[in-house]
């Protein structure tokens, strides 16, 4: 008979092996660990039963104009019954770089337990959470229970560097693999708080490079300055327009198509456990650009946002250097929400400088470009998946979830929504201080098991509401 | 019998000798070639009967806080007639780095003669212009006609790297070497256009780092924007603060001590062959600052100016990141005119920024530190030098001189005004397409040996007025 503590060891010693395996997809050259570990994810699900295809991803065109072949995507389905509804599972396998010499106190690819937490690249994002989702389907296999749902994997191996060939694949298979799919759900990001979270949207992006170009020479500002109207000078009054100091963009336009918010949406803040004044300690501020606890969840969440980067051409190094450059290059991204459309906020990104400029009669030259990283999403709080997300939360840990939204760009859930029309969740089991990216990630055992059994829950609740 | 052309042979081989020692001041492990170079001109002086002196000029701190010794700087005097005045002529004989791979046409340590151009790294800076001194010198004594006045010479090896030990010594110096000097010469810089210059003003300047400090830890825009007061919007809102489109200074009373411009000064500009169309075309601009080609001058030389020159800690690399800075620092720098007074400017700005800061209600920290370079300085046109000045180059070249400024900060003219209370001249010989400090540095030809006849005739006009 196996015991309940065996299980969890067998479970763990499972991430172990997965977390083993150095699947960092950031250098090409390594893909072939990529693909180690997605044939290792491939054989697992064999052996449950699953039947397996490892999909032929395509060719990707390195910056140095090499062409490369792709690792493959699996995709993998469980038997099926027409009767029940079908979820389909988004997770990847590969993960970030790491290294002792970054600051971890463990090696980084060997999966190491201290006071309750997993430590190692990969534990949480998304190693573990993906054979969280496996071991969801095998604790009905093992009780010799049927799976509620009908269960399809989608697995992927280059997430970290962008998805290469996924978007395209998903696309092609929408028909196919992807027609008789029901419900998506992703698991690969964290929780706001220590409370478990469903998430319901992300913000898009877009990348804008506002190059001024000027003398054909960067010049000396002893010998030019006074005579010469300097493309640095330009540059910062383009960008000291673009936001006034309480952080509201001042492009005309750019914000009117953001969605109004409800006093039902309002009501979902409330029940955030979020604490201002610990944040403000991690971030090491003051004070937010915003009072309360629900203005500052708003501002990263719901409303749009636009950073200064950086700028490049002009003089960055530690020192003094008295010059003139003579072509600079100033970068700032706007971060976008439901209903902002990303091409109507470039062309209005674009008149805005333009007009700007025109202000200050220069002979230097001006050119916008932008690059969109990903349009905003945000899903349907009554759709089902939602509703059994709340239970299984419910079920599982005896709370309410916080229903959350990622500031950042996830591209992945909008991709899914919009490429094969169904109803697409993020439903994290990752603490917020796992530290994904991060020296030292972890995945702490509470999470790793009471997630695979809120997967488990989840795959309950969803086959009542069908 | 010795004909011109072989005179002007000899002399030609002497900058050839001098040329050819890699007398590259930039690594302070190649100093050995700079004292070479010192030691070889401190010959050439002793064969020409001067009495020379290999001052030793102290020690100076690298910034990895090794103490290195200085090369000497040579001081150096002719036999003394207490009856005349005397002239202390400075001149250097170090030189900028130079690499074939830089783009040079020839070898830059091998002088080249193309077209009558004389082709050689520090062929015009400095050592074409202290070969010419000690050749009017030596063009007395092969004539067997008496100097007409007393020369001094006061010859150093890191003029490149900032004149390290220098102005120690002339402190030290100044009521022994200095006590019976009357005027000082310093030719060490360049014609303002085809026509000889004298030159009567140099800019100062003081250096500006604006640090704004936020966050703990340089945070993600997807996840934080909007939230945040980011520390790259208050510097861009700080920087676009100093400068009005026109190039006017906005900081308050900064330009207020600015030496109004007399008649007698604004009669200077009209006779300046500065060719406005062409100056367009070498520096790539459509249109300059000012309209007309003495505003243009009178930008660059006698009235203050203000470049922003980048930012230390923002983003500079080519491509798109999506950081938002923790810490970033702002440089900028302010070229001073006689009177203002750099430490009242440095007040001045640092409230000003204070002020607009105080506007932004921001929680980062801003810190304003500054360097002064140097002060501005300015000549009495009435004085001798400048007299006889005017009358050698009528006498060689036969037309009036222009009366020129540098925008830019040369320290020496200032240091030595003041240190010493001495009148101060800069008498360049040297073309204003010369490219000192550039791939194809060279003299022509006509320059160079005109260029020592004026120094000749110098002599001569000086003595008259003494």
């Amino acid at each position: 008979q196996i015991t309940n503590n065996t299980l969890i060891s067998y479970i763990c010693c499972r991430l172990k092996e997965w977390v083993a395996i150095k699947s960092d997809s950031g250098d090409h050259t390594k893909w072939g660990e990529v693909e180690t570990m997605l044939n290792m994810a491939a054989e697992r699900i064999k052996k449950m039963g699953g039947k397996v295809e490892l999909a032929d991803a395509g060719t990707h065109q390195l910056p140095s104009g090499e062409t490369v072949l792709l690792p493959p995507v699996i995709l993998a389905e469980f038997a099926k019954d027409p009767k029940k509804a079908t979820l389909c599972i988004y997770g990847h396998v590969d993960v970030q770089p790491a290294k002792m010499e970054d600051g971890w106190a463990t090696d980084p690819f060997n999966l190491t337990e201290i006071k309750g937490n997993l430590y190692g690249r990969g534990a949480t994002d998304n190693k573990g959470p993906v054979l969280a989702w496996l071991h969801a389907v095998e604790s009905y296999q093992a009780t010799k229970k049927e799976i509620p749902v009908n269960i399809k994997l989608i697995i992927e191996g280059l997430e970290e560097v962008g998805s290469y060939g996924l978007f395209k694949l998903i696309k092609k298979r929408r028909d196919s693999f992807f027609a008789d799919v029901d419900f998506i759900v992703i698991s690969d990001n964290v929780w706001a708080t220590t409370t478990p979270a469903l998430t319901y949207g992300t913000r898009g992006s877009s990348y804008f490079f506002v190059e001024i170009e000027g003398p054909k020479l960067d010049l000396h500002s002893g010998v030019y300055g006074g005579s010469i109207q300097e493309p640095m000078a330009d540059l910062i009054a383009l960008l000291g327009s673009l936001l006034d100091h309480t952080g509201k963009i001042q492009v005309v336009g750019v914000s009117d198509d953001v969605t109004p918010l409800t006093e039902d949406e309002r009501k979902l803040y409330d029940n955030i456990s979020f604490d201002l004044e610990e944040m403000k300690n991690v971030v090491g501020v003051k004070h937010f650009l915003q009072d309360t606890k629900e203005e500052v969840l708003m501002a990263r969440w719901r409303y749009p946002s636009l950073s200064i980067h950086g700028v490049e051409g002009a003089f960055s190094d530690p020192g003094s250097k008295t010059i003139i450059p003579r072509k600079v290059t100033g970068k700032f991204s706007i971060r976008q929400v439901p209903n902002m459309d990303p091409p109507d906020v470039e062309r209005k990104v674009k008149e805005h400088l333009e007009q700007v400029f025109s202000t200050l009669n220069s002979p230097n030259r001006l050119k916008v470009t932008a690059t969109v990283g990903a349009k905003p999403w945000v899903a349907n709080l009554q759709d089902s998946q939602y509703v059994a997300g709340q239970k299984a939360v419910k079920d599982v840990f005896g709370v309410e979830p916080e229903f959350i939204r990622e500031g950042s760009t996830i591209p992945i859930a909008q991709t899914f929504q919009e490429e094969t029309g169904k109803s697409v969740m993020m439903l994290p089991i990752s603490g917020h201080d796992d530290g994904e990216h991060s020296q030292n990630e972890k995945i702490s055992r509470y999470n790793y098991i009471e997630g695979t059994k809120l997967f488990a829950a989840y795959f309950y609740e969803l086959s009542l509401l069908h």
